[in-house]
């Protein structure tokens, strides 16, 4: 099984999930509780009917069940987006648990939307992250239990487990739909694919090389 | 002791810190680390020199600790801002550690600049929210473990412990400096007074009552 | 009559008419006058078809006219929104009379999407706010004729009649929909009723008082 | 005298005043008080020691003085700006009186950053406004006591007086820098002149009659 | 003809197209390509199903192709907007060609919603625009082939061509709907017209003047 | 000589000059011209004294003159940033020539604040996104002289020659600092490096790859 096909399920509750997060407009009422059901597309969700709102709809249950980390990476990022609580539509942010095998990792990505700020509850865990052109400065720090990194928005990051044990981290972003783009796979993984002598060229690697990549991701 | 000085200290670190959030202004460039020494103030904080910035700027240690529940209300909300990851400024996004003994509970209270998602790690609480005027709908859940809830920007909203044992829960609120006005503290507690007899008129109590109340906040 | 009842009514006119304001999304037209008769759910309304816009969309008529003051508080506060002027969609102000009896005021009350700015037409206006944790710092001044006072989005102010004779004082806000929170009524009238006894430890009333007050609110 | 000197004589008010209002940055802190004495130059002002803030800050007294309408459009409008109000600046609203002797009006103007909501408090006013390109759509009223209208931000809009006695009405901008631009002293009164022979070819008017009137603005 | 035939003509492309800008509502998906048969009216554009987006819908064909001059000004501004190009919907963006024939330009003009940015690629451009009130400043500039000029958002500008031959240029807006006010037209061409007797005095000319512009535009 | 070393020198241009963009912070007034000079650090950068402006603050002379192309990857992205255009300042928007050898491209790059419109003045140039986790998808066009494409902010893009000559584009950015980050730079060229084992893995590349690749990078 390709690469790309397991990391795609790894991402596929971000996606569908549609979640959000800062900077989004301003809410013009107390709340606008998604309507899933309603097929007007706009910039963010339609609302439903505030009268059939209820407390279940900014409830969500379920965080403190591990991913699933049974992929090449041995890391899941779950994140509760506004399919699985209408109620953050409008309201800018949204909060997800990391899980982390021994030697698990996720693959450097940005979120296109969104700043995260994480805190680790158990384990070890590095991330980084990778200013924009020309200066490319590698940050990069070693977490424990109880420490809190901020990765802002738009930057190229990454996370591994650097200990022993699993890591279980919570981290929230400030977007309603942060966006997430893995880097391997967006290169590589990209449907259709990139010319393949266009990514030798600029990776500087053999075009064979770039094509097995292709069918990995 | 009066009330209102177990709450201002509970509360001070929060103020202190000068906390950010959601809806903030956009940043202007990959980050502008606050420089906590430059007396030039601003709409959010003056950005120390890029050169000069280091992982350590994006990090802080503690919040697997518990906050300080020995008060009255027997809780502790403890923020994480940019006074103590000055990385922050401009990023709009804060994140915090609630405890709870047992009968512990955070008066009603609100966040001017901030949405607030939250999930709890132990124990069993109860978070409500009621919307604004004229319609003052209460909405409410008990949460468990694992369980996360969201309070829209600007509502009043309250935790309790309604379990046996203590509660910590991890909240992220969108913006650099959320704001938080306890409402018994900011109406009883208001330096100086607010007219007692207004007040007592207000809350329709009688006027001893409330500059007893005056006394205590 | 209970007292929520009255003080629904007063406010009603804020709540029914959905109004706005400043740091609302920027318009991406001239106008987009609000359809109140569209179902479709948003952030913000939907706009009816350019074509069959005309002047009165832009008009409102009455504010000569002063509010009902007929009720416990002695005071009315008359906005003009979105439902009566249906062009002020997506414009992010709104425009308010307050009028007050001799004795007459306006409980502690927050608007969470707006700044007020007053004028007083008639009358002398004691207007106060409160900033928020931990310093609850009171600004207050005595507004008479052609004085004018501002009140900072999201902070908790009153106003109240300290002359002979009636207020008159008309009042914007920044947002086609401020929002207002009377604490009073959010606090001890909210529907269904938050626990009395956790009311009563927050502000240190006993229950049977707690119980008391919201019966009336 | 010229024309312009007179119409520059009333509005200087609005421009010296650095005026400001709606969907201006979010304040990241309950206020930030203009500190007019500091020199350093912001996308708005810096904000001045919270300490030594108090409530004149927020204060200002004279709007119930009619402007100066000794001028050859007999109308005058007095907006009270963050020089005069601190307190007003990272606000987003700003609040002016407008007074037309009989026959008196406001040529055509339009704000660039502010929408205007006004009410008359005594006269009657015809206000109008322009659609932009290439509808032109003119929609205008006769405004009477208490009667309410909206201008959106960006078009332009001319007030007069179209009763027997004066006028007095109270706006309201949602920006604290609404800017105002008078068209016929924009284009003949720029400084130093847009080319004459342009401008005939413009207006279609000959040269003579538009150096004339850059004369005159 | 009536002039303001001819300049509707060339100013229609910008308003049948809804073009769009600089400081909208950030999006909160990857994309919303414009939905141009849903008959929903927002603050922008509904979008499309995304499974039927293509590469088609973020491109237009066409800008090397000068505009259509043959009008009085001897000039043509073509803007490519969310019409020709649904995938712009929500990005905040537009581009723009601008011809003139020799001796042509563009008479004053302003742009509600969006900063223009130009380069000449050929010919010889004079490019000038007006601070607002009350100092109406001119700045301006003879740009060559190659040179850039900004003119900030909401400003009255002008360009016209003052060398031998054509000009050509590209613009950039940054909304998606900059908006453009003609300004003789929307003064002199307004649809019902504007009082003559009123303008006759705002502009400082007799009535018989005024009412022939009025045919005019 | 290093690939990132020529790299380097190529986006120099783009990070020293430190560009803007669309969905940046309105202007609070007419311009806030940079003061390249001051050393106060804001979110964005200070403006120099209104009085001191002139116009050749918004002026900047050589697009016309083609990008340095001699590089590995035949290309040159020349933007014109506030460094150059200080007027440029709270205006969110730059604008940019492109140039390519034949066979020149453009690695995949994202910016992290603006969205990117662009025309080809000559040549033929194919240009494509991919969008974000899991879909992936790609959308390409290939563009000749005259055509238009718009890439949606924060999605990896990627422009090549694809046409037997050289290509001449224009393009615009919504924002006053756009920011790109070139990805084989970002992830093989960080300073200091990322882990070669960490992205060994990433990529599905041996060790030994990676570290020769972060040599060239």
């Amino acid at each position: 099984m390709g690469r790309s096909v397991i990391l795609l399920s790894i991402l596929a509750l971000v996606f569908f999930s549609n979640i959000v997060f800062a900077y989004d407009p301003s809410p013009l009422q107390d709340f606008c509780v998604a309507d899933l059901t309603n097929t007007v597309r706009l910039n963010g969700l339609p609302c439903k009917d505030p009268a059939k709102v209820e407390a279940e709809d900014f409830f969500f249950s379920g965080l403190h069940v591990g991913g699933n980390t049974s992929n090449p990476m041995g890391s899941a990022f779950s994140a509760v987006t506004v399919n699985q609580m209408p109620g953050l539509n409008t309201l800018g942010v949204v909060i997800a648990r990391l899980d982390f095998e021994p030697n698990g990792f996720l693959p450097p990505h940005f979120h296109a939307r969104a700043t995260e700020i994480l805190t680790v509850l158990e384990g070890s865990m590095e991330v980084g992250f990778v200013t924009s052109s020309p200066s490319f400065r590698h940050y990069k720090k070693v977490l424990e239990k109880g420490d809190v990194f901020v990765v802002p928005v738009g930057l190229i990051h990454y996370q591994r487990n650097v200990g022993a044990g699993s890591i279980v981290a919570i981290a929230a972003l400030n977007s309603q739909n942060p966006g997430i783009t893995a880097l391997p796979n967006a290169v590589f993984g990209a449907n259709p694919d990139i010319d393949s002598g266009y990514l030798a060229r600029a990776f500087d690697l053999d075009k064979k090389t770039v094509e097995e990549l292709q069918q990995k991701f």
